[in-house]
């Protein structure tokens, strides 16, 4: 496994490949790796003649009162399971060669990002959308894979790719979970032992939802009182946002028909959690008698 | 020569390329080709393996009050001129293909936009920082060729280059001017033969400030005079500005050292014009008695 820490380096790395016609499989991360991205990094693996993986906590995408400090950090470990994982190139920039002093470029998705994540995080989009357009720029992969868990992220990726003209086809991965059914996440870490039993109830929440509609439940508002219902009485667990919606837009819905996805997320403590489910309707039978 | 209209054709053309190991040149203009686009062309045809050629009317560019729908429109007269400058590939996309109703990503660039063009067309370089970024991804050339004419352009586009790690050389050309020293520009055609005439004052000026300098002229305002003096007396002539700065940044500059670029803009009737010079300043002898 080759691990490269400077762009140029990865420049002339990548131009090498050029005639290889090697397909690309690239999983961008920010380290303190967990069994979600193990997973990704496995089917990139089975997809793909070189894997490539990224570490790079990504300042951009933290907001000032946010946890880029403590975000967790354990590089020997990531590499380590990058070259067990069959890895080809672990690429590990340098942040103050990412983003120079003098670097001043932005990239912005619109409408996307104006809801959940981006409206409880005001300039997380912005950072992942010009950290993600960095990075396959300077990669240039074929494949790129993602974890559903950060599902509003998947559709912002996919927006990027698409408007921008990168000739790059995203997976969405499946998300990994505990066996109470909580994201594998790296955040799940700083989550005291009290605090875990509690994390759980995020998915919990968002499966009655799921059970709700497959059920035939076709009122939206029924719906989110399923939800809502799992998480009351527990003061610890403050629900930010539980959200039914159009799968491609993100728009809450009134009526729900086609695929909609189920958006949570909640703060247990100092931790703030996120998931969602993602649910095809059943076809309704009209004017059944 | 090959004509692609489509980016997935564009795409299928560009893997193909990539076993060949070809050095991949980028011209990408507007339309309406002139003896600066081809003196950017007959460039990129030494240099390169391949030539590629744009020709797309960004809309993103113009502004609402501005010259989108009369700006001249010659793809027949391009397709011919590219053809027998050895053009291998002009891509000319369709708009609505380029821009779909859901297009919604924007690339930025903070500094160096926010003075002289972009201060007087405020989303004129978020326009071609977005269109630039797209040719780039979609094209994946090694070269890119822009005239100087557009100097604060080529600045944003290499700043692109930079920030979002595209593996690129920018290669800034000559202006290329008619014989009264007016830069060649596809706008030209628009002015009306009495004011033609006038049209060569701006680089006129610019040649004024470029000469007091080389002969040790140091006080800025004295530059800017003689440059002024130039444009006084036709009132025709809107000076927009007229300016001394540091050619890496674009500041206006109180001391003159170094590399520094001399920016003008004016209007003449109904047509904006700009032009610019690069002077290298004599070293000034120090304490000299």
């Amino acid at each position: 496994m080759h691990v490269i820490y400077s762009i140029p380096s990865l420049y002339n790395w990548r131009r090498n490949l050029e005639s290889l016609n090697a397909r690309i499989g690239f999983v961008p991360t920010m380290g303190a790796l967990h069994a979600g991205h193990l997973s990704l990094i496995h089917r990139a693996r089975k997809q793909c003649g070189t894997v490539v993986v990224s570490v790079f906590v990504n300042p951009l995408q933290f907001g000032p009162s946010e946890d880029l400090d403590r975000y967790p950090r354990s590089f020997n470990t990531d590499r380590r399971l990058c070259r067990e994982a069959g890895v080809d190139l672990l690429f590990a920039p340098r942040p103050e060669e990412f983003y120079p002093s003098d670097f001043q470029t932005a990239v912005t998705v619109h409408r996307l990002t104006q809801r959940w994540e981006g409206e409880a995080r005001p300039t997380h989009f912005q950072g992942v959308s010009t950290v993600v357009t960095k990075l396959f720029c300077a990669v240039r992969p074929h494949l790129v894979y993602f974890g559903q868990k950060d599902y509003q992220q998947c559709l912002v990726v996919k927006q990027i790719i698409r408007d921008l003209n990168l000739d790059i086809r995203l997976m969405r991965c499946p998300t990994i979970r505990e066996s109470d059914g909580l994201a594998v996440s790296s955040r799940n870490r700083h989550l005291p032992a009290n605090q875990r039993i509690k994390a759980g109830l995020l998915s919990k929440a968002l499966c009655q939802g799921e059970d709700a509609i497959k059920d035939g439940e076709r009122k939206v508002r029924t719906i989110q009182a399923r939800m809502q219902g799992i998480l009351r009485n527990n003061p610890d667990v403050h629900v930010e946002y539980l959200a039914i919606c159009n799968a491609d837009t993100l728009e809450p819905l009134t009526q729900l028909q086609g695929t909609v996805v189920l958006l949570g997320a909640v703060r247990i403590g100092k931790v703030r959690l996120i998931d969602n489910r993602l649910v095809q309707c059943p076809h309704q039978v009209l004017n059944r008698k």
